[in-house]
């Protein structure tokens, strides 16, 4: 339990970002936290580099009701006043928190209030002078060490991450780490760069270990807004169909059969259906060479061919919808379907 | 091969993408092939939708020196008219190109010419009757029947694709069939969706198959400018380390621990940069805590902390730079290692 939220066994796998903000500044901090959970966010993570940032966090509690991470570097006493200003988990890293006796001081203040520790590895920050080079293994045994600390004063509560700014370094770690330890990981790919290189990196690396069962809780690292990582975290969820939660729209390119401007039809649709919370597929297809099945497997599916536009509900034809009225067509029936009360009474 | 590209085995992963324009505006039609090319691209596929489609071909192979790929749905006929008039491959669906008799005449023209055959498995075009739901086991029976098909006829210049708008399925279905066959693999996410959603499905469907050494050649589906998809598959090939080319940023998030506008210097360098084709990691870190580690391990970085900026190069520290002066140090050395004529004597 990180808070009020659940990590690992069957849990639903759970949305993580970073505040960007100064910590001691408590009504930037809380704005931005307010946004994150908007976004979907499930655990915020705030940088603690400084006394004042430790002791912010009993304020920025006040103001909202979502797990809170202390993010620790260099100085031990920082989780320490961070445990005592009521953080609901910690992340160290062991690269730069080396003192076994400072560990394991955590460790008990830790344990005191069932606090708990993410060892949180990443190849910047491995200690040079064991591992010359960030590689799977050299995370991975990282990672064991600080476990192993931890361990040695009867403390389990932990999750692990092992993140790497290389992809495939960062997959390698994750399915090593797995086949040999049971605690729940944070997966991430790490300093993945701007908005469209870090979706794709993390993407690829956290999706490929999604795809086989590994991973508790995700965060995609993005050099920009942090509402951003959220989105993204969420959408790939969602299309890997682990969180079952908004609205997966199924569209074709464009190519030389399209009969309509999908495109802007796409776009308009994204945009306009962002708060709706239960999952549907929405199939906006542009021909009829993959249009009319689809449309079939979708919730709500507009096929287009020369002769106009069908509507699809739940795999059978309903009608046929000029190509002027498409946009329309589809947001009444995606606002009626989010309105339906499904079989297990949600809503 | 496809036309000049060599596709499977060794040779490096390959990047399609499809035009948008009306094929018989040949005009539109070979502007857009040469931005594709510009923006990357190995192999460019045509909608033919008719005859005058089909006789285009001819027409466009003039202005342009890269292979094309006709996708032929429904009529045969199209596809011996695509042959006569020099493409270099065809794309068929099994899905609705379903009479034995015309598959075996598509073959045999094929075979004259020495032009390999995609058979291109959609799960929104399977066949209904045979098939009632895509699954992964359905798009690879689907292929299985017109491989057979094919290798009746003595033909074996086969490609295959397993699409789905399904990420789970189109990894699973891609896994199943390469343990079954050795027929080079067209990977692809079909149909999905706008940009941010199309790069997150495609990394994840693509990215995890690749990071398993399955898949040859492949395309990003995006509702938007194909010019995105081919840069999207190159930035994953470049991250996933099967293209060594271009540059790739590693920057990090922002958070409470930034000392300078980060993404600011990271959205500017990927503008400014996108021209340069050695491949190069550049690393742009905020922070003390991976920001050292990070550039060390890149061609070029700079760390920035409380105190200014250090330069790093191939692992050793250069220099002291000021904050103001970070991206431009930064364009200049990347030029500065764009120009180094390595030890292969390749710029």
């Amino acid at each position: 339990m990180i808070g009020k939220v659940k990590v690992g066994g069957f849990s639903p796998i759970s949305v993580q970002s970073m505040t960007t903000t100064r910590t001691d500044d408590v009504k930037a901090t809380v704005e931005e936290i307010k946004k994150l959970i908007s976004a979907g966010c499930d655990i915020v993570r705030l940088g603690i580099p400084d006394t004042l940032s430790a002791e912010a966090i009993k304020e920025i509690k006040k103001y909202v009701d979502i797990p809170l991470v202390a993010d620790i570097h260099f100085d031990y006493r920082l989780a320490l006043k961070a445990v005592d200003s009521g953080i609901d988990a910690l992340r160290i890293n062991p690269g730069n928190l080396r003192n076994v006796r400072e560990v394991r001081e955590v460790a008990r203040a830790c344990r005191g209030k069932n606090i708990p520790i993410r060892i949180g590895v990443n190849g910047g920050s491995l200690d040079k002078r064991k591992y010359p080079h960030p590689t799977a293994e050299a995370l991975c045994d990282s990672a064991m060490g600080h476990i192993n600390l931890l361990e040695n004063e009867g403390f389990r509560d932990i999750k692990v991450s092992l993140k790497s700014s290389d992809v495939k370094v960062m997959v390698e770690a994750n399915r090593i780490f797995s086949e040999r330890n049971d605690y729940p990981l944070h997966l991430g790919v790490t300093e993945a760069g701007g908005y469209e290189q870090a979706l794709i990196k993390g993407s690829a690396g956290i999706g490929s270990l999604l795809l086989d069962g590994i991973g508790d809780t995700i965060r995609f690292s993005i050099t920009s807004d942090p509402v951003k990582e959220v989105v993204a975290a969420r959408t790939l969820l969602r299309v890997l169909g682990l969180r079952r939660e908004g609205i997966e729209i199924i569209s074709c390119p464009i190519c030389a059969r399209h009969e309509f401007n999908v495109e802007k039809v796409v776009d308009e649709l994204t945009r306009k259906t962002k708060r709706f919370k239960k999952y549907m597929k929405v199939a906006v297809m542009g021909c009829v060479v993959n249009g009319p099945g689809e449309a079939m497997e979708s919730d709500i599916g507009i096929a287009v061919g020369a002769r106009g536009a069908v509507l699809f509900k739940k795999g059978s034809l309903i009608r046929k919808v000029s190509k002027e009225n498409i946009l329309k067509v589809l947001l009444r029936e995606i606002e009626l379907f989010q309105n339906e009360k499904d079989f297990s009474g949600r809503n």
